[in-house]
């Protein structure tokens, strides 16, 4: 469990628990033990187990979650995805918590999965974005992975990545790559969004790895590959959706990112029987 | 700005900006200025424009924006929702991390509208549920205000909501509520969840000052809503969409509370147009 | 141990510990255990065993402590509260933070007791107010629950008590009430402060469900609760004493407030005795 | 300001404001300023002005106040002490806070001075403690200096001070003083306690810089005082109250402290009045 | 200024000043202002002018720093650094700690461009490595880019670099680089290291874009460049001191990194005058 | 582990961690165990076996190290200094922050020692300055130690040292003691720095306890030393060298300050092998 997935999860637990879970203190006995089941009410892929089980031993160390279908793998509407024992109490208090993050998560992985099995066969790998829910990044983009997809970069401090705006303050795409090699660590390769077939052309020219091909037409992406040739890798980039994806993919591009897998996946539908 | 929604800028920062701004500090001279304009690329409800402000003052407080159209009206696609003068580096590292919150914060101002609009003229209201993402619960029920909702309780410690877990483990809707009466301060009047006309009468009975309706039909929400004839709020609670929320509406109900508002908005459409 | 408590635990070893306990790493052997017995040196209500167990513990989880008389029960001068087993060195370090802890919470349950005496027989309950001691807020509500009272609200944040400030601003009662029903949360019940009973008669016509009556005299009180008639609970407040509070108690008021008892309980006399 | 003391003042904030001031946010138009005023209603040491000021200026950094009494000056009931101006929801929201700390601090510093009082005249000083409210301490240890007492050691890090269950542990006042010295830094002087004239010759021969009479009874004192003529600084201590504190000064001591000063000083009365 | 800088900042004031600088505020008049002048007393590179400048606004804001050398340029013994004009107590109490982080900075930037000196004309570039004092990475790693050098990857999260035990692990160079290509984001190319040719030639199979020589002898190098003739980058690493670095970086290799410059490299002297 | 290195160690391994080690993730399998052996390169005084040992168990407790030879005694070159057992993934990700912790202070316990030595069978101590590394006060004053020094001061707020500067602010050693002498706790001893044997006659005249000679000659110091004549403890300071320690000593201080011993260290050479 890194820092700052352990950080967000105290930072859930203070947002919902604060200063006490006045209902169930009240009701329940701090005896009680139970047991409880965590059921998929639609179909979808399973990710965030160890969240999961890192929110209720917070809440009290003293409940157990004993996964059934492992992270990764489908559920099916009605399959329980894991059972958990312990105290009542905890596992009343830390519910909430524990399933808004399983919910957006698998959320994540099950919208992820579907992009990915609609470009099954070519040679294109499903990415994500920076466009993720503030506080969950790293979250969402170990969700993205479980899902079938790769990562881009996880910040500004990782890798480079030239956008129309840097183009346009640099004076060109020339440019602008020749101040980003100056200063790259040398483990970087740059990548640069082109917008045109001019500006792919001369991101080859100044020995681009990586280029983005931003809110291009399939055939215009076909042209694109066309002209680099394996001399950079191809991101194809801007408003995919379940739809479109398979037409991008056959367009010979080796990478196309979707934001809508973390900013917009919603949450999917499970339920918590307890007793 | 309260110290929470602070923390949460603070961490997402972190987490997209990290050690720095690789491309930005190689690329955008650092004495540069400019302006930038953000536009609706669909229609929209404005949510989170002091966020933003707070995002790019923390990046550089020498960056000024400056808004278009006030929080909580609507945008329509290719409105100018606000623009941003300062220096040009801030504004591009800042840049993904405003419209992150942005985006989500709309999208839930914008969807909360929706189901208010779609129960005009009935006397319910539509009200928020702890099916928040984690560690956006306030921003998320303050955008619902903005959205023309109300708030549920904001946490487990500042209200109390049986619901039916509670109710089998105290062993019934008397003893659990009695439990709940004998510990509640006396600021806060107690809810209580209940699946059938049975356990309404026995909440009645028992006192209770407002009736969450679990999953009940529309009929049945009629039934129960006649049966309470005042005596209680009554909260109807499963499953709102906006295709049923207008019949539930219409049962006489005084709540609606609806989780998807806040898990599943999804982020609006739009764009930060630099120089 | 919520967050609060534990954080406030850190803040009081920090200040106190700080670099190192200078005397005791330089005096005692590392190896050394011993016992510790934590004896009354007055007539007390125990309260902060926890909470000195928590002290102990950061310092060094091998300091075990095992109570002789449980939380909320009497103590008389003379009797032996717990006893302490571990490393020397970390019962020396932890003996003042822990009992500057419990003699403070233990203050708090003691005067709270002796007022909740007091009142006997009435139909009144003690409850606490917000003059707390700034950090020590849950634990003090927490030490007047072992002392037998009930708390007020936890802070600004979980319930609404309009104040005469408030009234003021709002130009009066009835337009004060409306502003905070068409705000409040479904779940909470608001307390208005009333000086005369001419506002008294204005909050009931205003739904007002509880009313504070502020500083009056306990025939003016008498009144008060004659004119409310159960439709809404009273709360009187203003300089209790253990002197007046019985009188106040025998108008008919539903609840005593009493910031004494958290804000100048003072520390009971207790001794750690070592070895 | 000193981090600790801004820690502090958040962590009291954050326990009474939390998510927000229901009440005056949903009575008091935003907008709205007011002038404020706080009141002695008893005679009291003004002790506290920079930490109120500092609450008002974290809730909103556009309230000012101005002193009319300074601090460390008495104030008679009736008494003005200092005015506020400012946005009215702020002044509401951070009075609680403000008092809490000013009443606490004006404590301390108040009885302080009594005791200083008291002693008029003779040799001795009044000195604090390591018995103050957990997480309180720099602040209660400047209100005693307010009060015109001085500091003992701020933790069990800045200072020696070996206690009878030290020198128990280590086999005798010689031995116990031979560790120390052993490890003290060269701008410490190491303080002994001894509980019989025995151990206060012990600690003479043994060099002990400073010696500390444990619960002597005032002729005992003056034995222990005639008995080190000056080779040792002496502390008297145990159970000083106001009546019987000049009875011990007169003995000859130098230093006289009083736990009481700072853990049982209580608040003092202060009303806050708006508009 | 990054907040981890910031936050190094506050930990180094907190060890240094603590509770409070008794000596100054005992000796120094709180209203006293003065001038104070840095000045070196070895030749140095100047590097910390901002962090300097950022510990004595956290003493007290109303301190201002003015440059008489910038950043970067070189300093010779008896030149004035900066002046500084404020409270004499604030520049008294934050001294030390402004001082310490100049001179650890200094001492990076100054040893570095030693090196960089030592290697003009040939093709190398000086880098670091992620060997550095704890808490002070990025700090230190700006303070090789002030002295001439290029930046390694900041930790072990923004670039691949394949030890020669992960090799051990993976059994083998062509395995190693095989798990490493399968995750890696495609911004970033991986390095491996070296230590004979054999695996110089693995390397390179196996698509190898940077190649660590890890203490070869230069004859070694020379041979292992002419092998990998452009083909990927090589950097050069182990025990490299003033006297070995030239004929290292005439064996053609591109990058020399150098433990030493962060982790060995001593404090500039330097002395403040004040008044 | 006191709460500070604690801090420290987190801040260590946040830099150089971050968002996880990609390479280790990457190629070497989660379920792999492994041995490694630290060991000597150079002759040196052991020290941060605790330190390391808290690095590896944050990473991943699991991981377990078994010292040979023991905190404070010398290795040589070749020497195993400790084995670890666990996980190959936390091994690999924690030796470089390990590492550079036991390398910095293990370097800082060799250079007191061979101080310490160099002056062995003088009357004089070595002791500490606060000229540490930012953030690594503690630990290195720990080290200090462990090499067999003394420490100085550990802050501001721990000792008073009247310095040059304070003398010219109050107008001359006596009034600069005297302030001193009115605000200092009784259980701090003052020293004063002397540049000249006047002003070490005005500081006996004024009861200074101790004094540090700046920056004179041995033949100087003697002459200082004689005018003491035991009625004040002695410090020699500035600019101490392995050189010249030995002739300092002999002029008959009680403690010589040396700042090179935590500034200026450097690291000692060791080597994690793993397998």
């Amino acid at each position: 469990m890194t820092p700052s997935w352990s950080r967000m999860i105290d930072e859930a637990l203070n947002e919902d628990v604060g200063r006490g879970d006045l209902t169930t203190n009240a009701v329940v006995p701090a005896a009680l033990q139970t047991d409880a089941v965590l059921v998929a009410k639609e179909d979808l892929v399973v990710c965030g187990l160890t969240v999961m089980a890192e929110v209720f031993r917070k809440v009290d160390p003293r409940i157990h979650m004993m996964p059934e279908i492992e992270e990764g793998a489908g559920a099916m509407a009605g399959n329980t995805i894991c059972t958990f024992r312990g105290p009542a109490r905890g596992i009343l208090t830390g519910e909430r918590v524990a399933l808004n993050f399983f919910q957006n998560l698998s959320g994540v992985a099950t919208l992820t999965r579907r992009f990915v099995e609609r470009i099954a066969g070519t040679n294109a790998r499903i990415i994500d974005t920076r466009k993720t829910i503030p506080g969950l990044r790293t979250l969402q983009k170990y969700a993205v992975r479980i899902g079938g997809g790769a990562n881009h970069r996880f910040g500004l401090d990782d890798g480079i990545l030239i956008k129309d705006n840097h183009i346009a303050i640099a004076g060109g795409v020339a440019e602008a790559m020749r101040r980003a090699q100056e200063r790259a660590i040398h483990l970087h390769r740059i990548e640069i969004e082109c917008a045109t077939l001019d500006q792919v052309r001369e991101a080859l020219e100044a020995q681009a790895r990586v280029i983005m091909l931003d809110n291009m037409t399939p055939d215009r992406m076909r042209e694109a590959v066309a002209l680099i040739r394996g001399q950079a890798l191809v991101e194809a980039s801007g408003n995919m959706t379940l739809e479109n994806v398979r037409k991008v993919a056959e367009t010979g591009v080796d990478l196309i990112s979707v934001g809508a897998i973390t900013h917009s996946s919603g949450g999917v539908d499970v339920s918590l029987r307890i007793g």
